[in-house]
């Protein structure tokens, strides 16, 4: 067996299998398949770029985890997980992307391999990379096999941070504070946007002291003055102008966990709505951060910000925070809880969120956010120390 | 409506529509939803990294294509699709990550005013992002409509490059050139490898003169020793090593267009076994050029390419090739003709692909790729330019 550099000691997957393991038992699964990416890892260590193939994890109630994907990917396997070698299998290649076979036809071999032909099997209906096909070509190749959705089951287990997750956030979170640092340094009218993304991935990954640098699950999104008005546009050539508010949503990145953070940047002098919707933001932000306290609810945190928001006159149609932590492309969120008014998921010491107040107007938008966590009592903890406002330059 | 950055002429969207919508016809399709992203970008212009909610584009047979998204994201296809301001739509934002609602609910809607709630309508079953959950509550929404499998059909369409994608992709090959030299020049032992990808990154975003660089749809792979086997290990933190060979997979992306290209350096002097793979893998390299002409088929690509490995007693298990162009993650191929055996496919002047010959053995690894372009008449021009070896430091 290749040297293994578990990201955790082995108690910490005990600890998560027992907790996902309670949660089929609960709901009757005799085994789970496990797709989305984040949830491997945090299962079983999983660590590579290959969930653009079809692969996943089979949970048992009284065996080990068995990893499962591409022949070639068995070898980052083997190199990543905690289990054996006995505990991954891998696929023939051309079951990659052929129109004649599909890999869930291989899995399918496996399962009943297991005895669980006629089981009752959770899958993750609307977890990524779990496609339409994938779900039809299984329930073919076991049509005597229950099929019950288990969307969401392991992240639900994820929310609440054990102490050397929280230990690899505060690393993250070290690397949001420099990259955040860089730009607000070099950002100038006349500076090409791409140059200055360049310059975030170089301090991304190059990391801190004691902290090299993941990439993170989304990329630096930037975008200026009107087109603030779109919360997902990434960059482009284009020089930064004067006169423009920019934000920037970005996270460092360390073994894969995560501490998104945002800052407005405004060159030049801002008008009056802008300065006006900057207070009200950061008033919301603090009255947020206030009701982010074990035993209030997601809805709490949300309904604190509306009020200094509404009294200005801003309404925002959307969410204003999600779950975060170990996370892989497409996205940095846990996807469970949701920051909004109807949410009344109750908060618990050591959960975590990117608490994200965005406003993305109709020709305008603006930015501050903190990434948090509920502290034993009183107000969240942010990851990161950096002036609450809008800066100007 | 806010300025719009278009890359391709109106024109080129009309070609790609025209393609689309023939293909629909012969399958006898009323409508087609599209949700890879890059299928949307392809067709509509579309770009934002918002492909983590559920989104996608439907394409009709006799009236403009309609962007749908959530509603924060309508204000990114509001400044990226050609189609005018009443061609997208949006969703309530409770849609998200929701255990209640369903955004494929609010399509269903909308496609039942469009009159289609009894169509023929194509999903696609088996590209990215289109869940088994959001298959089934569209199923379940419009219950008299017939979906039909429309897996890769507008990949199809991509395979055969037009002038200005041409461009693109040598634009995007430049900048894979700069980031492998950059490499090559800043590789030692003891250098940690999260600061040569720090670079990477760097040189990638930088671009070159006249070429911003976009972020690449997959992130550098460069395993190195026995890691080497597992071609999708992504980096840490830990130092290059002496006597030990390292494959760099990487990507330059212009405006989501990519040129793959994948070096092998070695620090020391390489073992006999490692000289007589890479030689083996140059022979084969350069036969599979040769055959990558109009009229041959994919496998006679990939067996080209096996014969000299063969006879170096090695034996490939994967596939060697597969078509790119425009991407976004997880995957920067296209994912409809595979360079393997078995794939009879039919080469055209103007397909691209990347052929990649990557040996992943049990404790090693080696590869030496193109990304190639099949000519009009002889062998595949390569994009990139640069000695077609193992290099040695």
């Amino acid at each position: 067996m290749p040297p293994i550099d578990l990201p955790f000691e082995r108690s910490e997957y005990d600890r998560r299998l027992a907790l996902v393991r309670d949660e089929m038992a609960a709901r009757g699964l005799e085994a789970l398949f496990v797709t989305d990416p984040s949830n491997q890892a945090w299962l079983t260590g999983y660590d590579g770029w290959s969930f653009y193939v079809h692969q996943g994890v089979i949970v048992l109630p009284d065996a080990e985890p068995i990893w499962w994907g591409r022949n070639q990917d068995r070898n980052g396997a083997l190199r990543t997980v905690w289990m054996g070698e006995d505990r991954s299998l891998g696929y023939a290649d051309n079951y990659v992307q052929s129109t004649e076979r599909h890999p869930m036809q291989d899995l399918a071999g496996h399962l009943r391999a297991l005895g669980l032909e006629k089981a009752r099997i959770g899958v993750e209906m609307d977890n990524y990379y779990y496609s339409a096909k994938a779900h039809s070509a299984l329930c073919e190749s076991l049509p005597d096999a229950r099929f019950l959705d288990a969307t969401a089951l392991v992240n639900w287990q994820r929310t609440i941070k054990s102490a050397p997750e929280l230990a690899f956030m505060r690393k993250a979170a070290r690397i949001s504070e420099k990259i955040v640092d860089g730009l607000l340094e070099r950002v100038e009218p006349g500076v090409p946007k791409n140059e200055i993304v360049a310059e975030i991935y170089r301090d991304a990954i190059r990391g801190v002291e004691g902290a090299w640098g993941d990439y993170p699950a989304i990329v630096p999104l930037l975008p200026s003055g009107s087109d603030a008005a779109a919360p997902h546009l990434t960059w482009d050539g284009r020089a930064f102008a004067s006169d423009e508010a920019t934000f920037f949503e970005i996270s460092g990145c360390y073994r894969r966990y995560h501490a998104p953070f945002c800052r407005t940047l405004f060159l030049g002098e801002p008008p009056d709505f802008l300065r006006r919707a900057e207070a009200a933001l950061v008033e919301g932000l603090e009255a947020g951060l206030e009701a982010a306290r074990p035993g209030n609810r997601a809805c709490d945190v949300a309904n604190a910000l509306a009020a200094p928001l509404e009294k200005a006159g801003i309404e925002r149609g959307a969410r204003c925070g999600y779950p975060i932590g170990l996370s892989y492309p497409p996205d940095w969120g846990e996807r469970t809880i949701s920051l909004r008014a109807e949410d009344e998921s109750v908060l618990e010491p050591d959960m975590t969120f990117h608490f994200m107040p965005g406003l993305w107007m109709k020709d305008w938008g603006i930015e501050i956010t903190e990434s948090i966590r509920i502290r034993d009592h009183g107000p969240a903890e942010t990851f990161c120390n950096r002036p609450r406002q809008m800066f100007v330059k």
